[in-house]
């Protein structure tokens, strides 16, 4: 080794130790005769001292160096005069004896330190200095450990690692396919595969039992903010299970990465059903790191709203109210604020209706014209809200007013500061729908527009008591289905599979689906189904996502060592590009 | 869960437990009143036992149940009358009280046994069904426990799991690339990494120190025998270090796999030299199982074959011998077909010259009318032959005949017995030239052809002793390269890198780029190292050899879990396939 300790290991009892270390030039100080220099690595950053006294020449040489030459020192540990608590070696410095620069390097584009000058791009395109800087390095050692630890705990439940292939076949269902063209198949095409699920349920049916895999997943989108063209999934498939036994193991696995990586013991998680994740949060993954459950003042029991001629309540569909703890004293601007930001199109609520709970219990609201300080209190009453706090209330068609009502409720949050990154509540969400209505493109004849689609994939299985209601209702048939969300971010999403050919049939006719065309996009599944599948299920854990939610980010993007951009650009080794004419001839195509 | 236990689980102590079972049938006996079906899942197998006395009915249900039908049973274990002692649960079996049919099963196309009645397309093509066989499922638990045990030795020595991008830029050297076009991008493409090696190398750069990672890399290439155009490797890098740091830290890793998989002690690496291993075995892979050694018969300082009017041998640039010990009593017939062997175009030699080591120490040839008794016992005492020996001669030029008599030297050793798949002989073999010369395409002009190409790569570093030879002979550049060979097979290889700019300049010179030429193929990682690259180096081991050598086995294919076939194809989801236009059109690619 070319050296005999890291740049993060020497303590105050490793004084008079001869030690080698090598790495970067953080930073130098020179102050008169004495001169500071910062060396970095992976571990950590160690002083080293010289002194105009104790060698000139030396001295000099150590003021001649730039940031980031890579050095190779000798020397002896001492203790620092001042020293420095921020750091894990700050009691101690190296007086250097010898100094060897293993390699120069031009200035940086950007600094090297947690808050860097660096915007997005820049960082992007010189990765490889990014990385460099002590918050990213993080980041991927957090995935690193997550990674392992997520290994250990399903090696220890009996799963296996299986990989699955990465040039697959291309499937008309689902998101849009990368492809590869095959040189020695003229003509055909490979896919990279959206997620190895046919593969899991084979491995099932192949009496795998237990498999899972780290993998990589391909989708071809329009990339949205935060979203990947690559991304990898903790992939998982249970035989032999029903869909208590795969909450129970994967609650398992999410509690011990908690504990093995952060520290934390979370509490049992929660199950809450989809009808109640909307109605009390109007969203399939609520953030239940606090309440500020949505309210309905119209409900045909208890409608609080009606009759009073006000025309917006009157007409709604829906009016949700959300109780804003302490935020009574919200300014007129800030009110004005919000109702501009309800009003985005993107939410397209219509207006804020708003009732102040003053410190005296009177209650002051925007629709006072309309309902008595005594209809009022019946609002507060309702929802439980108390001197100091102030009730927001929406209103609307059903689907889009929930919808807003979740996202003003999750804005409130954060203006709160309920939404604590540090702060972890996990749940599972389960009984989602089988099904769900699609319009299809209005531009058809309407005999081809609406109809059902499967909400998960049309494997997931119903629950066996509403398969009743698969010909007669379709849209009520729940589902055995789950998802696993934590601070309001689904990080994990799976069922429990149909493996009977007769209810796999029902399915396909519910979903429109010919014999012909079943047997045409999904016929090889079905087929290996024939020679003896057991009842299975699984899960897959958004990786990326997990990490990133561990490391209480907000984006992916600083937990993938090399990232693309929203333009599936990698921007440092400037990918994709084009290819040579040769190339392109070899697999017999043409680009237009 | 649908089982209390699994089929390998239960045992004499369990007797009197009720229990739930489940899994495949993997067979049934009728013996008069009593029945007994083979109930198998992935842990191993029960027997279950019905009889007409105990439940009529149930023993008829189970004389009607085909191969492969999954089982619910429910029972309690009862001590067996004769006893299987070839199988974990032998001494019990279940009383079963109940009996579920979860699902039928088809007749597979060939059955599910160690000794499969399936050729190779059948099961690549039922490839699910090849699975549920004991064989490969074992195979495969081998891969996922090698990988797992790798994991945890690297994390212990502080590597970090970086996963690096898969779609990436297609670059000019090497073998094929697979591309993927690129639909936000258009008439652009990514290419599929061969390996990572430059992002394992700009991680270098980036100061994270170890890296490591289990990863998919993808060759288009010709598919010889046993290659897959997509395979795994570890792949691993460290800074800081030099060759022998990376040898220790390696061997470490091999051998941390054979005590921790196999229980095998492995003695310390030996080290050859690439020089030695081609003098001594005529291979830079030698199977150091067995000795038998090539002898140089007609070297300068001891020349025993030559001026005796043999012409083959006088004419002949390297006459090499190998001694099969105990083979003297090969029969003509033997003998004849071994030349034969020698002579197939794949190793071209002219013939073969033998000579027997008699009992009674006399030596017979097959060209004692060239070579007295003396000349022959001089054969022999450079051989180190004894009684019963026999030595074999080939002769030719020196490329040609070395190689010959390495493929000569193995079948003799897989004749002798000497190649035992359960025995293991480990070792590095170091000093591999820096360069080779490439005569090139003999239909281009003679000034554009011959050429220096890295034998490694061209950021592979040579041997600083040797570094003045690079410009006066390139030839004789040792580099600090290695690879690490387990019973003949190279399972790993690497270098330390080259990470000065001047040295890397020289070494493009010496490869034949212009300044303009290495800045487009290889600017992208020297300008990286423009900013303080630290001194690297590393390895990458065949991850699907290494589980195929560890299991024993000398195909690779059954220890991937869906391999594809000579011609890249996938004979189970039949890709590559044919996409759609409108898939094509989005792409802006046409087929031609």
């Amino acid at each position: 080794m070319l050296r005999s300790h890291t740049c993060g290991q020497l303590r105050i009892s490793d004084v008079n130790t001869s030690v080698t270390l090598c790495g970067w030039v953080q930073k130098s100080h020179n102050l008169g005769g004495i001169t500071f220099i910062d060396l970095r690595d992976r571990y950590g950053i160690t002083q080293l001292a010289f002194n105009m006294d104790w060698d000139k020449s030396l001295c000099e040489q150590a003021r001649s160096l730039g940031r980031e030459f890579v050095l190779q020192v000798k020397g002896t540990v001492i203790e620092r005069e001042s020293k420095n608590k921020n750091i894990a070696t700050g009691e101690i410095e190296i007086k250097v004896s010898e100094l060897l620069i293993l390699n120069q390097a031009i200035t940086p584009p950007f600094t090297i330190e947690d808050e860097t000058d660096g915007g997005d791009e820049l960082r992007m395109k010189y990765r490889y200095l990014d990385l460099r800087r002590n918050a990213v390095r993080k980041n991927l050692e957090l995935r690193h450990r997550m990674a392992i630890e997520t290994r250990n705990y399903l090696d220890k439940q009996q799963f296996l690692e299986v990989e699955t292939p990465v040039l697959i076949k291309s499937t008309p269902e689902g998101a849009r396919d990368f492809v590869v063209p095959s040189r020695m198949n003229q003509n055909q095409f490979y896919a990279l595969p959206q997620s190895p699920q046919t593969f899991k349920q084979l491995l099932m049916v192949s009496g795998f039992d237990r498999y899972y895999q780290i993998v990589k997943c391909f989708r071809d989108e329009d990339l949205r903010a935060d979203r990947q063209p690559e991304f990898t999934q903790i992939d998982c498939e249970m035989s032999f299970v029903e869909q208590e036994d795969i909450l129970q193991t994967f609650e398992g696995l999410t509690r011990h990465l908690f504990k093995s990586v952060k520290g934390i013991d979370i509490p049992t998680l929660p199950r809450m059903t989809y009808a109640d994740a909307m109605k009390n949060y109007g969203n399939d993954k609520p953030d239940t790191r606090f309440e500020m459950k949505l309210i309905q003042l119209n409900s045909a029991e208890n409608n609080m709203v009606g009759g009073k001629n006000f025309k917006v309540f009157d007409e709604a569909e829906t009016v949700l109210a959300i109780c804003a703890t302490g935020a009574a004293e919200y300014t007129r601007k800030q009110l004005d604020e919000l109702t501009e930001w309800v009003k985005r199109p993107q939410l397209g609520a219509t207006g804020l209706v708003y009732a102040r709970v003053n410190a005296d219990g009177t209650v002051k609201s925007s629709v006072d014209k309309f309902y008595s300080e005594e209809d009022l209190k019946k609002w507060v009453t309702c929802c439980n809200a108390k001197p100091g706090d102030l009730i927001l209330v929406l209103a609307g068609a059903e689907e889009k007013t929930r919808k807003a009502a979740s996202e003003l409720r999750l804005e409130i949050g954060t203006r709160l500061g309920l939404r604590d990154k540090n702060k972890f509540s996990a749940l599972w969400v389960v009984d989602f729908p089988l099904l769900e209505w699609n319009e299809g493109d209005p531009n058809l004849p309407e005999s081809l527009r609406g109809r059902w689609v499967a909400k998960h994939h049309p494997f997931t299985s119903p629950k066996p008591e509403d398969i009743d209601l698969l010909k007669t209702n379709p849209g009520a048939v729940r589902a055995n289905a789950y998802d696993i969300v934590i601070n309001g971010v689904e990080v994990g999403g799976g069922s429990i599979r149909i493996f009977n050919k007769d209810l796999q049939a029902t399915m396909f006719s519910v979903l429109g689906f010919t014999k012909g065309e079943a047997q045409k996009q999904f016929g090889f599944l079905m087929n290996a189904f024939e020679f003896g599948a057991p009842p299975h299920g699984g899960i897959a854990f958004g990786f990326d996502r997990l990490c990133s939610l561990f490391g209480g980010a907000d984006s992916i993007r600083d937990f993938i060592a090399f990232p693309k951009n929203n333009s599936g650009r990698d921007m440092m080794i400037d990918a994709p590009g084009e290819i040579s004419l040769e190339q392109l001839n070899e697999l017999s195509i043409a680009t237009k």
